[in-house]
């Protein structure tokens, strides 16, 4: 054999040619990460195994029985915290829209080479955990802390570096009150599934999903903004290689229709009948509610105002819609397109950066009426 | 809107031309279906949400109150069960390894377009329901009754011809004792999850996914054999497109590894650290017991054998396997290769047929040791 460096297997990111097909690398991580079948919108909570997941490395082997969760760095009392002790807190439930900040990415021209999302990385589950401001507020920070360090188990290479999964959030946010961060044990009401984080993990409502760090084994408070791989190198939006890019924070607003009819098994086309048809569907924005979902059976030329449902207060969970739609014979583009109270909308027209982050292009679904 | 016709959207099979990339097609297929992470082969029973999942249309919506069960056509006394009727007879839970037949697909050269799998469509879980031999007891077979047909509430289109996901099993293995076929409402001992065919499925010790009809609506026994479109047009073993081909039942043995050491997020080539590494797995056939698991680190030059945990009686479970190996720092090719008792082993060399079907081709683990 001969020998190999690690810059052989672990190459810098890259963007696709003009027409060059999804690689075996791409459909290595599509194989093993997934999205939620859009039909699945149909639920409020989703069922478990039908939220998205994107897992960096591999799922880390855990126990809960041995798990510990250190705090330390900036402050006046480090903490080792077990599972038991984190159980013996004051628990709180949050329902939250989880977002991957690749979504869409796949459909991106050029396509950045990474996870290919399409439009179906999301999900929204109730997490039950401990408020992270109470965690801090036990372990007290020290008046130079700024930045709050978060170190996952999951272990890997990502572009020629060898990493534990790390992210951090500003201290302000991270002992805020809305949104409130949870460290969170339960996904629906049972054990944190392997692929969500078993047994800890972070929530971090209205954020994309590289904040919600999963199998979090140590918080540590930091006196400088961090400036680790993920944080300073990936999830940037850049349109070239070199520049320091705009970090990737809240999640842009969204709106996803359940695929009226039924499909085709390999186009995904979806075939209705013609008459009445009750389009709906799920909406959400990482800065507030979202006021408004406009549809469109026609690509794009006239809109409809879709009934949104309200939000509730403190809640970061995705918004239900709907509106009424009468199919003719014929083939047919729907979309929606939603905008917050912040009035960001979707674009029209393809936003494009290099990691392929952030990318809330509407969605679009194809239909044939016979 | 010009009118199209479902040709247009619902085309015929085919196999990619050389050098074509997956296509968006199959990735939107990859995106909703997955695989089994392959370090979650570390589990004996495979955690919710991470056992694969292959939905043909789309998961229908569904209500374990109002579901029922017909059994039908040629029996003595035509049934409509509902869930408390099936649930309050004798239960048996069995421990079931299944595997999509289209596993290995996107391997294939050249590349049969459909659900673009590499390697991971593979879960096992414990399957708990009322044998179907005693619900075809309760109806009483007519003499002439030779196959019985399954039909699910998924409804889709499929290489143009619309339809409910229908698959039929010959009268004597439906209600033979071993394998004994479940029809089956929960799954690790929880009810069905959605993308598992709540509330009701086919369990089929032994042979590959399609036959585990999903949603199951009804059961039809019939005086000849099925006919139906995943009977006689999908799941068949062919070289040329007009052949009728041999049908897909059986599953055909595989070995595999729990990737060493850690990845690369990208290209998830494996590194390890110089020095003795435990390899182990898990290895399964529909044929009967797996005999033998053989290890190559060298691509194949050189065989280790295994050490293969036995299998029980009446379990169609896989087997955990496991061998010590040594690392030297250079690039290694790590494979794994399961024989059964019937005497069929894995093939070295791309066994290939238009669908990429039961293809069994033995896994190969690039790894990096420095």
């Amino acid at each position: 054999m001969e020998p190999a460096s690690l810059g052989e297997v672990s190459t810098p990111g890259r963007v696709a040619s003009a027409g060059e097909g999804v690689g075996l690398d791409e459909l290595a991580l599509a194989a093993r990460n997934h999205g939620l079948p859009l039909e699945a919108l149909r639920y409020e909570v989703t069922p478990a195994g039908l939220h998205y997941v994107l897992v960096h490395y591999d799922i880390p082997a855990a126990d809960e029985a041995t798990w510990q969760l250190t705090v330390r760095g900036r402050v006046r009392t480090p903490l080792v915290l077990d599972m038991t002790a984190l159980r013996a807190l004051p628990a709180v439930t949050h329902r939250v829209t989880m977002e991957c900040a690749g979504n869409g990415r796949a459909r991106l021209s050029p396509r950045p080479v990474s996870q290919p999302w399409l439009v179906e990385a999301v999900g929204t589950a109730d997490w039950t955990g401990v408020p992270l401001r109470a965690v801090l507020a036990e372990a007290g920070a020290e008046p130079d802390a700024v930045d709050v360090v978060f170190t996952g188990a999951d272990h890997g290479v990502e572009r020629g570096v060898e990493q534990d999964y790390q992210r951090s959030l500003p201290l302000p946010l991270a002992r805020g009150a809305d949104p409130e961060v949870l460290i969170a044990y339960a996904m629906n009401g049972l054990p944190l599934p392997p692929q969500h984080g078993y047994p800890l993990r972070l929530v971090v409502p209205g954020w994309y999903g590289m904040a919600h760090v999963k199998w979090l084994r140590d918080i540590t408070l930091a006196d400088a903004p961090f400036t680790g791989f993920q944080q300073v190198a990936a999830y940037r939006l850049r349109q070239t290689p070199d520049e320091p890019g705009e970090p990737v924070t809240r999640i842009a607003p969204r709106a996803l229709m359940v695929p009226p009819g039924f499909p085709d098994f390999m186009s995904r086309t979806r075939v209705v009948r013609p008459g009445p048809v009750s389009l709906e569907g799920r909406a959400w924005s990482g800065y507030g509610r979202v006021t408004r979902v406009q549809v469109s059976a026609d690509g794009g030329r006239t809109w409809t105002e879709a009934e949104v449902a309200p939000r509730e207060r403190r809640a970061w969970a995705w918004q239900a819609w709907h509106c009424d739609w009468t199919a003719t014979p014929g083939a047919h583009t729907l979309i929606a397109r939603a905008t917050d109270a912040e009035g960001h909308a979707q674009p029209l027209e393809q936003p494009w950066n290099r990691g392929g982050f952030a990318n809330n292009l509407v969605q679009q679904v194809p239909v044939l009426c016979r």
